[in-house]
């Protein structure tokens, strides 16, 4: 192993995770839940990054996410779409903890309007290791994003609010009460009838979704069912809202493994032949291939 | 004014609302938000109703809602559709404050699997007025709830989540961010532009939730517009999911006057001629037919 020569770092809305890295490989992985929204202002994003780093020496650190954010560490304008993924950095200033920590910019599209924070970064990963990857990169997670990828730029994306609605819909809703921290399988009947529903009735996926709870209340009730349907309702109409990337489209998702294999179910039963990446590694080597180009901008 | 000689109770999961009564007539009223929700064992209820009826004679109570729920003071069986509204009356047992409190039952339909508490009350009350209506109710709401009604019986019925959805979105998502307590209005272009999107293409309306934050991330943002565009949305979903329920049926609204208005807004724009009504009073009615019936079933 290496000497640690830089850091990379995701810290996003409600996480943050940091890596000890020697060139492209990983040292140590350390993590926190503080991320963006636990922050009161720069000081707290400092103090944290001292106290995630302890014992690592002060060498760079490249950080992705809502850092950059409006409420983040510092505000980094966006690249606008077209653009290649692999993020301009922007340093913080007065070096916190005695060294660089550069910020990588969001990518926004002006019509219509969206906003990407981090994603550009695992895209940038993708195409570090495939430069001449021609097709559409699913990124599932709170705010899912599809983006059309063509001659190593981001041509445009569109963001869906999935996860951030199921969140909502199975902890806050009244089907929380149907559900009991059940989960789904990304392989059942009910996942795939969900889905195929929200495809070709979206408005019937729609009106089916208090059933769940209804079905509880006057029947014995399945938690297990009711979360693969509700996953499966809230991925279709995912898919549906976002047909034209997928459709006839080479299609890359990279996200948690649970997640990326219910998209990944969901577009196999659509005919698609999605391919399934790791979202951690696409990080890092996104992050790298930021590090090196802001070393060496030729 | 006549002697108070019954009290109309109408005890949501988030709300109380009480009227003490002479015949039709309203003498008092007074409310709360201790709701089901809000209550944690039968001893709670019997407690909040003693302190919400203070110096009123102890006449009987007849109350709606999810007070009969499995969460609620007494659990009372629902009715099946098709039923006739008017809800039959289960007394809570050992007369609390020495007087009968009388709770409504619910109504359910074993397929699709739907239910309800307290709007059955509120057909009633309309079916009370109009004993020959015939037609479609629509009781917008934290769960919008359609029903046909035809010979004065509920035939079937569909619950959309729309009220709630609203809510956790507005205040909840990260949409919240972009609505500032904005409040939206009916007549508004924004408004009527999102119930047609959501009716023509539902996909399309999913894919546009996140423009919302977006808009206001990339440019100067409009909270008042971005509340009409999410309940244009979420009430054009609603049509979407209801359509044979008003499509060429004459349809009654009974809700909140703010809610009610969206409702007939979205419905008018569709060329559906809704008629308003007021849903106080309409529980009111439907509490006195029911209290009626159970004095003399005949």
């Amino acid at each position: 192993m290496g000497n640690i020569d830089w850091i990379a770092a995701d810290w996003g809305t409600s996480n943050l995770r940091i890596w000890a890295m020697s060139g492209d490989a990983v040292i140590e992985a350390r993590g926190s839940d503080r991320g963006m929204s636990a922050m009161s202002g720069p000081d707290d994003f400092a103090a944290e990054l001292e106290r995630l780093t302890e014992g690592w020496p002060a060498v760079p650190v490249v950080a992705c996410g809502m850092v950059g954010a409006r409420q983040g560490w510092t505000e980094v304008p966006y690249s606008a779409v077209p653009c290649t993924a692999t993020p301009a950095l922007t340093p913080v200033a007065g070096d916190p903890g005695g060294r660089p920590v550069l910020i990588a910019a969001g990518v926004m599209q002006a019509d219509p309007p969206d906003v990407m924070r981090g994603e550009e970064t695992q895209i940038a990963g993708i195409l570090a290791a495939k430069p001449d990857f021609d097709g559409v990169i699913c990124l599932p997670g709170t705010h899912t994003k599809w983006a059309r990828i063509s001659a190593g730029e981001i041509c445009h994306f569109q963001t869906v609010m999935t996860g951030e609605i199921f969140s909502l819909l199975s902890r806050q809703s009244v089907l929380r009460h149907s559900l009991n921290g059940a989960a789904g399988q990304a392989g059942s009947a009910a996942f795939a009838d969900a889905v195929s529903t929200a495809l070709s009735q979206p408005h019937q996926a729609w009106a089916r979704l208090f059933r769940l709870r209804a079905a509880g209340l006057i029947g014995p009730g399945d938690p297990a069912e009711v979360h693969a349907r509700l996953s499966g309702t809230l991925i279709g109409l995912d898919l549906g809202a976002a047909r034209p990337y997928w459709l006839g489209e080479q299609v890359l998702i990279i996200g948690a493994p649970y997640l990326a294999e219910l998209y990944s179910t969901a577009l196999q039963q659509q005919g698609a032949a999605p391919v399934v990446g790791d979202a951690d590694t696409t990080t890092r080597a996104g992050l790298l291939a930021a590090w090196r180009q802001y070393q060496d901008p030729s």
